[in-house]
């Protein structure tokens, strides 16, 4: 009978049998396939990009408290600890299901709360589990970001609930628009690796909440003049730096979200050298401008080129990424200054610059630097006409929006409620004593400045 | 001749030829195959997972550091390094063979000493050595446990000797029992990553060692009541414990030995998840019972968490994983008042209550909170009974008795021969210079406390 | 028409003709395959192995930070960051065209600029990406090991000039020699992952800044006596050494360049053996001869273990790894005091030693101690003879020749045009504020020695 079924195939037939007995049958049998190898790589280069966008924590714990005082450093540590603690949860019960759920007018998801359409019961059910560890990291680098701008003055209460709204509400609406089938999606909007999904999401909520929280005290004098308040670890800050140099490269090369994807190797190759650029850019302008090359700034750098490129990744060629990251550092440096000193904002750590600008920038540049050899789609500079740059900056107007006024609303909330920020006399003794009832460095002679 | 074998094989046959085809013809002309990629996907993950379990002791470096006084940095941080050292010498010598050579009475193994049975010839034989890998920084894991209870007065000497012993037969023999084919794994105890076979049982080697070495000077007032000694470098603590969490998803993905098992995101899930509900509630225990919420037993319930779901985090649900995690982080605050209090040992960093205390919670959760959807298995809560409950009750108890018998006899024999503890002038004057003659903070002005 | 093909295949081509449907046909339709499967394994190796090495840039960050004065900690972060964004940079433009292009006389490669080989569109294309993200870190490694030697008292411009040159021309021509099939490829050198190729080239081109350099100031007396000037922040160090040696796992195993090489566990486990030799052999021996186990030296045998290992890590046994590592923990302590005590050379960190004179002693012991079963060639103890020796010799004098002489010149023309070291005054006050214009630990209390 089989012999008489293979003399009746066709060479197509034949084929499509030929793969039924390469993928399927060992399926049946619990072997090994050439499917179930790629999902197992998929799967284990997704949760290894995860753990390394994980560890970012570390780096913007290290960075946040290297640039602010030791007085403040306890209490720092906590809120970047217990905003992923706290994220962890409330995306897994919420964010999630509003980000990637089924779509409601292209605005939020409504349904995959608590996780609920993952099961072991399912290769496809198990790539969920794979899915929500790579988004929900994504969610917790969007909520520490706004920690760093509202450094040294604000209630540690008041920041643990403004951390479950971003993560179950305000960032899974932005993310939805653009990652999860939604409006913005369908616009076709490119954020490869979320400079607007998850840094400008993180800058734009910290610039609503370090306006509504006002300067730390004795960072503007009565002349409205600006005092650079130094950082007290440097070392820490350039640590910091690095690890997220180091996890940027699961948030980038991850976002491909397959390991068996070509262009893994092109986007780490475009995001490493976007963060070189931006290093060395942002050197050479405050060395230009000041004088010296100021180390924090030359930190920042780094993570404006990486910020900038997070969009494009995977659509710009290595030089456009160079230039990309590139202008972010030199952007980095002029945002910080107009911040400080003309829309007189207290941003600890620059956080509002290097997230929030810098992933507008590098928004926008997909529209302009895109080449089809890359990603599918050329942007203005290679021919492919004004229509990505309209929808990129669709994006980061919407988004601005979006999160600007929620955070706002939420922030002003807070305040009129629980409240923002501690009382001076906490604030000059330091956040580390009121808040936790202790030091950061025991035994240590320290001055506290202001 | 093939036409005619063809011609007379039934389906059942020709599957089983086409298998050949697929997989061992390959192999014979030195190409790819799906089993040959299968093996280098199970290799790279475990090698990977190994990597991070590796980076936990830059982890227990930093935390134990942190956690105690500035006078005796250099000596902790060189305890840590040295017990890594000699354990993966002594692991490879004579620990992996008593812990997965060929059963004697399912007590110990007694082969495989020197690593003799890896080898490059066979794909077999090169396993063997991605284990090996993998087994060895979990040795090196328990050992390090001990080094935080024992901080600040211990002899550098008797802690090099007493190290080599864990990683050569105290953990080996344990380990031996639950994962390598002893009487508790055949009790069906399931302790999938080792919150009994590590953490409990460097939680009670240190409980054994703390006892016999005597509370550093100044812990305890005559009347009996207890001083705290606050860490010196908070920042370095709470960069260890996100270095522990980051390293953890190694611990507990890794454990499943394999990079092609569908439930490895569900694990880094569970971990996650235990791990956020272990920081929030310890952070809320002590908040309600101190007022504040100290960073330090923030930092402790996170590691609470993540030791609690070590030994279930294959067979519980997300919601489980909280709740196990989450009781994780009460009972840390609970048993390190109660260590600290009313058993008056002096743990500086709280070793025993996170690993040895939590690992046993963790162990005895399996048998309540297991659900088959997840591994197979189903617990008290949910109608498996109390035979799981039994065996994980009978691994604690086991164990404990092992470890810390065993361990006490050893600590008692370096004490009366070597001696445990350095003098009280050293001890004054930091270990630092009196171990190694030199000091962590050359420059900085520093008070030594008591 | 197929029925009379297969009738007339014999047993062979039916072979071939079945590969031909289980690779090829899935590649038409855009399908996972087998061998799609392999160049993703090979492809994440290399990148997550790439990113270990990396994260090498945070240790020597930190190593070289703690091992030297707090006045110039910043400027040694700016050094670091600043080497691996600059030779990021040149590498694309001209350096891995030099080390990889098509070669000229066995010495240069000469094309390959900017990265022009690699191409989306191709799996050998997209493959380019990753080989270039794989060699550029390990051109930053070479780069970055410089400063360590120079540290405290460099020009910062001037490292950064030089920082150019290394990743552009001096490092790309020896690693041409050895691995970009070159003439010291051709006479069979045996450097599997640059104990030569990186680290030697380091350690020589350290050796000839610090000799024009000249020592720090109050580093030696009138009679020539040396001065021991501590490091600040041994915890840092120590960071940073736990740091390197987790990136070595990422150098040794990524140098297998494929993810599929079933020795990569075998390279992991000599890696961590001579690792854990190294720093066994330096405490003894620092032990003996100063009568304490320094911290600082442990934490240099630790990597003068790794160093030495780099070479031969998949060239040799467990055993001999644990040799060759034990045997570099003591070169180590000596090399350290040659150099400062007989030559009077100021390395502050022992770069010189650690790198130069391990990594040549690691390249000669592959010619000693190569077993057949592990690499494929025995050295003189397994009954090779000394032509692998030989090699391994001419290969160790060449690179030095050409690195020691190259760096000479070029340091040389630095020294006369833009100067190399700061000014005396600078020196005292500190780089930070120096060269920076800031301080790296704002509101500590510290002491400034010299």
């Amino acid at each position: 009978m089989f012999k008489e079924l293979i003399n009746k195939l066709r060479l197509k037939e034949l084929i499509a049998f030929s793969f039924l007995f390469s993928f399927a049958l060992p399926v049946f049998a619990g072997e090994a396939t050439v499917t179930s190898n790629k999902l197992a790589i998929d799967t284990i280069w997704v949760l290894l990009a995860a753990f390394l966008v994980f560890f970012m924590q570390a780096g913007f714990a290290m960075v946040e408290t290297g640039f602010t005082r030791a007085k403040n450093a306890a209490n720092i540590l906590t809120k970047n600890l217990m905003d992923f603690s706290i994220g962890s949860i409330f995306y897994w019960m919420i964010g999630f299901g509003i980000m990637f759920g089924t779509t409601t007018l292209g605005l939020f998801g409504s349904d995959n709360f608590f996780l609920s359409g993952a099961t072991l019961a399912t290769p496809e059910g198990a790539w969920q589990y794979a899915y929500w560890v790579f988004q929900m990291v994504f969610a917790a680098t969007a909520a520490t970001i706004v920690s760093g701008a509202m450094a040294e003055r604000t209630k540690f209460t008041s920041y643990l609930i403004y951390t479950g709204f971003i993560t179950a509400f305000l960032y899974p609406v932005a993310g939805h628009w653009i990652w999860g089938g939604g409006w913005l999606e369908k616009l076709g909007i490119i954020d490869f690796a979320g400079s607007t999904v998850v840094h400008s999401v993180g800058g734009w909520a910290a610039l609503a909440g370090a306006i509504l929280l006002g300067p730390r005290l004795g960072k503007y004098n009565k002349d409205g003049s600006s005092n650079a308040i130094p950082g007290h670890n440097i070392p820490l800050a350039a640590l910091g730096v690095i690890i997220l140099w180091f996890g940027w490269y699961g948030f980038n090369a991850g976002s491909a979200l397959s390991g068996t994807d070509l262009s893994l190797a092109a986007i780490v190759t475009t995001t490493k050298l976007a963060a070189a650029a931006g290093s060395i850019l942002a050197m050479v302008t405050v060395w230009i401008k000041y004088g010296k090359p100021d180390t924090s700034m030359i930190l920042n750098g780094a993570l404006a080129g990486l910020v900038s490129i997070t969009a494009g990744c995977a659509n710009v060629s290595p030089l456009s990424a160079i230039i990309i990251g590139g202008f972010g550092g030199i952007v980095v440096v002029y945002a910080v200054e107009f911040i400080d000193k003309v829309l007189k904002i207290d941003d600890p750590v620059g956080a509002i610059s290097v997230h929030g600008v810098c992933g507008a920038w590098g928004t926008l540049a997909v529209g302009l630097f895109a080449q089809e050899s890359y990603g599918g789609v050329n942007g203005l500079f290679f021919g492919g006409g004004l229509s990505q740059l309209w929808a990129q900056l669709i994006g980061v107007v919407a988004v601005f929006a979006w999160i600007f006024a929620g955070s706002f609303l939420l922030f002003y909330l807070i305040k009129k409620t629980v409240g923002l920020r501690v009382s001076d006399q906490e604030q000059l003794k330091g956040l580390d004593v009121g808040e936790h009832g202790m030091e950061a460095y025991a035994g240590f002679q320290i001055f506290t400045t202001e």
